[in-house]
């Protein structure tokens, strides 16, 4: 049994998406029971139209929503103990769900995070971590956005986390991982990206294969099954690769239409489209991940539709399934175990 | 009569891409000369094929060659007065050419250029501007890579440099610049992208009108003419686009090729393919312009062809016969005579 909290009131389209959006999850997981918190009168009629749902339910009400343009402190002032986002993250710190899920506003939803669950020990900074279609498959790309810089060892940091990200979610032993730069000779980049570079293989950590530097162009590749970068730049990198992907599918839409021996082509070859379409279907592959907090929370992106909100559910049943915070807490214990200095006397004593 | 002088021995194919490119120029615009500048052994045989080419230019030969994967520091010691790169530049330092376009390595071509030509007045630092396929034609974005990191007043130099650029190269009045971000509101993002975004707007430079900030996705949008960005950010940005259109390329490929339906599809709609290869092709929109330097220097790709190499001459063209360098300059001039303090006592004597 997984039990997963949903912030209904998250998201441009609120309850409309994300009740149908469980059920869709449901029907995937019928292991999955949820905790839905948001306002009454919009949820109840919503639920009312998937009994499955509402029988694996349970519903609570909440008089306060986040809006999608509130500023994380003016959220948290609003709707600490109050709100739906807030209490379906107290739902995983009581130990009542085992995820939580919202399509609401990023830096709100991170804030009473970080406020509810706290960071895990020894971790300074969550991080977001996103999941990227690639031509090998998908890679995880983290920090898209949760904070801006980073230095070498919070660097570090997010390739532990990315790595036992990777190892829940994609279920492989050791994963790549991969530092984003500007080049991947190693005397060129970021001062703390090298540093954080030799940082990591110093470690010579056990959970993970560090390959090195990555450039722009290896994400797509899929070079390296992790490419850790602090949260400015992967979150411009994120959108960069959105921008062209919606760039490429417009100018190959209009190009298809030019003409009527394209336009015959095009629905001769619609098949081979739709294919293209879902793999690079941003819904599929909707659910940021916020790494390094005592607790799962996952992110669905606001403007998706009840299939992409089903992705977001799916990745957190993944997580917590492949039990993502007890790989990332080990991990953590055994590199800051051996990095210890030896114990002084009075810990001797 | 532009005069541009060429490194005949950069990029990874050096004259027998070099030359090609330049005969195809040559029937682009008539009006050129060039003075080439590479091995003799290499270029004599190639340029005997050119005849129109060989008349309209002047060869020189050169004894070292740097290569693409030399260090700036041990190119500049190897190759200073000799190379044909060190040359190529040199010939625009004494006004025997308008503009130079080498294929060399970068960081090589930047030292050496920086040494010869020395940067502008007010100029701290070069920035390498990159021309950007978007849905609206093209646009600008600096710096994707001359160095890492950039404080207020850099940024705010990229803008202005940026807006010369656009006013040269896309012929209009006053471009619209944005400042690259992680989100549009005036409180998100780093600390000296939004000192930058105060310095511009209280600046209200009457050569580009100022956007504000823009993200990752609006660049491939084209919702503005210049992306100004610092070079780690924007080197990172260019190559997961660069990626992601490869990516999607790749896939569209296999999917086409899945079915005999689809197979016959991507006949009928070769035309479409066609036209969407070339509004994306990287070797159209080749060529890198080095800005803040007392030259025009123009960085092809390496990996280029003919067909690339003729279009970074193109832009080099485009960039003396609208005077690049005295727009730069005079934006410049003017900004920082509005910013000087009152004249001292000194001065004033």
């Amino acid at each position: 049994m997984i039990r997963i909290s949903l912030d209904a009131m998250g998201g441009d389209f609120g309850p409309s998406v994300v009740i149908p959006g469980a059920a869709k999850a449901l029907e995937r997981h019928p292991d999955v029971t949820f905790i839905i918190f948001g306002q009454k009168a919009e949820c109840e009629p919503l639920l009312a139209r998937y009994p499955k749902l509402r029988e694996k339910s349970v519903f609570h009400d909440c008089e306060v929503a986040i809006t999608m343009d509130e500023k994380p402190s003016a959220a948290l002032r609003r709707g600490r103990y109050t709100s739906s986002m807030w209490r379906s993250i107290e739902a995983v710190k009581t130990g009542e769900a085992d995820a939580v899920v919202s399509a609401g506003n990023t830096g709100a939803l991170m804030a009473m995070a970080k406020f509810c669950l706290r960071t895990m020990a020894n971790i300074e900074r969550p991080a977001i971590a996103g999941i990227w279609p690639t031509l090998r498959g998908e890679s995880i790309v983290l920090d898209i956005g949760a904070t801006i810089g980073a230095d070498a060892q919070q660097l570090l940091d997010f390739a532990l986390m990315g790595g036992a990200m990777a190892r829940a979610l994609f279920e492989i032993d050791r994963p790549t991982v991969g530092l984003l730069n500007v080049g991947v000779e190693e005397v060129k980049g970021q001062e703390e990206v090298k540093e954080a570079g030799r940082m990591i293989r110093e470690a010579s950590l056990s959970t993970i294969a560090y390959h090195g530097f990555v450039e722009g162009n290896d994400i797509g590749k899929g070079v390296v099954d992790v490419v850790v970068t602090e949260g400015f730049t992967g979150n411009i990198a994120l959108k960069t690769a959105e921008g062209t992907a919606r760039q490429m599918a417009e100018l190959l839409r209009s190009a298809m239409s030019r003409t009527l021996l394209s336009k015959i082509g095009y629905l001769l070859a619609k098949s081979a489209f739709d294919l293209l379409r879902e793999k690079m279907d941003p819904r599929k592959v909707n659910g940021g991940v916020f790494l390094g907090l005592n607790g799962i929370v996952i992110k669905s992106h606001g403007g998706t539709d009840a299939e992409g909100y089903a992705s977001a559910i799916d990745v957190g049943y993944d997580m917590v399934r492949n039990a993502l915070n007890d790989k990332i807490a080990q991990d953590l214990k055994t590199y800051h175990a051996r990095r210890l200095p030896p114990a002084g006397p009075e810990e001797a004593a």
